[in-house]
């Protein structure tokens, strides 16, 4: 218990007006608002330090692993050569960590929209944003869907590691955007998005994959395990652009890879694309589960 | 957005003093205490009827689906012939309600330590207690660690629906009490037990597994989604005393059976004991996985 003269001090965030999400905070380290979003730095007693974009929980050094080793870890071992990433939101830098631990990659592009969301995490919370300094990182501070719509490069995998469909990050939810995503990947390309919750966000899920459909030539979602979003049960979306499958064995390339995680295997990427009868009935006839 | 004069009214669980969970209320419904515990159920704007037993949330209807049929179909999937069911706990119904699905059960023992629960369920959510009205179901409102100390029955799947090791469910997180539960299963029988959030109760995982671990043959452990449990991420432990493995391919039997699921099926049922390298970490050299 806490000690009773102590300011009992909680963020919380309040979801669809119906559900509310709190943290024990026992210190707030950085805030300040950019003209895009408020973003907040807090050390809570219980999941070490937390990142919130406009009051929304965007990670918490507790459990940020799981999101970031399944958003890289599950397309990076599935295509057979992964040269050129383009990550699109990331500003903490978690997913290009998680990205830059496979050798085989010779550049990440990350375009983020809000300088402030990098200066706070390097200054905050460097166990993710270290991955900045690595000098394969080409990291440009840009709207994403200028950036896709004018780069001349190709990649062979885009993830786009986004908020919510509120706020600076409603565009990149748009059929346009991924358009545009697909004409600047290879033609083994795959592209992850982030999919919301299969509980609360069906219609969301729903829209988002009917936008991507007419681009890509297999099309699945994948679930993992996120503490501090509403629900626990999130997604991504596998999109794939040619004939590389989300059914890949990654046992040998993992093991060859030396990488170390600590929620990703082999058996959890397959097993994460298993879907429970009520998400497969909302999305059914538009992915290919 | 909520009628600005309109109450705000919230239920809110904090878990371990760091975390809580709130939901928007909009009416108590019941509200009454036991020997044994605090039992209330309100009605939610976001996840319809929710039972709360002190204070800590039970289920809710939205997502009640997920615990039950977890619960109860991996176990009477994996068994080639579950005769005789004994549930520990489990006074809403819902449990019982999915045991019942199955046309080869003949006999349905429910032990629920507090009729309070059971009353309070009858009246407000006859969805999960109408199973109480079936010819098969046999409740009785007594100790369930006395029960299995002193019946003469013999059984198939015992199941442990239990509430937290706090409170009146203490006793069945207890060695002795497995020790006595792996007495009254037959040769090939199955235990199944709450095993909490891989995530936050490491510990009581951990020492569950061990006070398992010298009365079965085979001991894992199987993960759901739970939108109402801290961090949403949830478990069972499946405890198996002959030969019956966990890895049970029921895609022909689940399809013969001609039971409606939203959340099971056989897919699931292999994945749900794909672990993420943590929670394998976490148990190793206890479970089988």
């Amino acid at each position: 218990m806490q000690n009773k003269n102590k300011l009992d001090l909680w963020v919380k965030e309040v979801f669809q007006d119906n559900v509310s999400l709190g943290f024990r905070v026992d210190k707030v380290l950085f805030s300040e608002r950019s003209k895009y979003q408020q973003v907040d730095i807090v050390k809570t007693t219980g999941h070490g330090k937390m990142l919130l974009n406009d009051g929304m929980v965007m990670l918490s050094e507790k459990d940020e692993f799981v999101y970031h080793e399944m958003i890289a870890h599950v397309p990076l071992f599935s295509h057979p050569n992964p040269d050129n990433i383009l990550i699109i939101g990331g500003g903490d830098g978690g997913t290009a960590r998680e990205v830059l631990k496979h050798k085989n990659v010779k550049k990440v592009t990350l375009v983020e929209i809000d300088k402030l969301v990098v200066n706070a995490c390097k200054k905050h919370l460097p166990k993710l944003s270290k991955s900045f300094d690595d000098p394969k990182m080409n990291l440009l501070i840009d709207d994403g869907v200028k950036f896709v719509n004018e780069t001349k490069d190709k990649f062979d995998i885009i993830l786009i590691d986004s908020t919510d469909p509120v706020g600076p990050a409603t565009p990149l939810f748009n059929r346009e955007f991924y358009e545009s995503a697909s004409k600047i990947l290879n033609d083994d390309g795959i592209l992850i998005s982030q999919a919301e919750s299969p509980f609360y966000n069906q219609d969301i899920q729903l829209s988002m994959m009917k936008a991507q459909r007419d681009f890509f030539k297999t099309l699945n979602i994948f679930l993992l395990s996120n503490l501090t979003y509403p629900g626990g049960l999130w997604s991504f979306g596998f999109a794939s652009k040619g004939d590389i499958s989300f059914k890949t064995d990654t046992t040998e390339k993992f093991k060859d890879s030396g990488i170390k995680t600590k929620y990703y295997n082999p058996d959890v990427h397959l097993a994460s694309f298993v879907l429970p009868d009520f998400i497969k009935e909302n999305l059914s006839g538009i992915i290919d589960n």
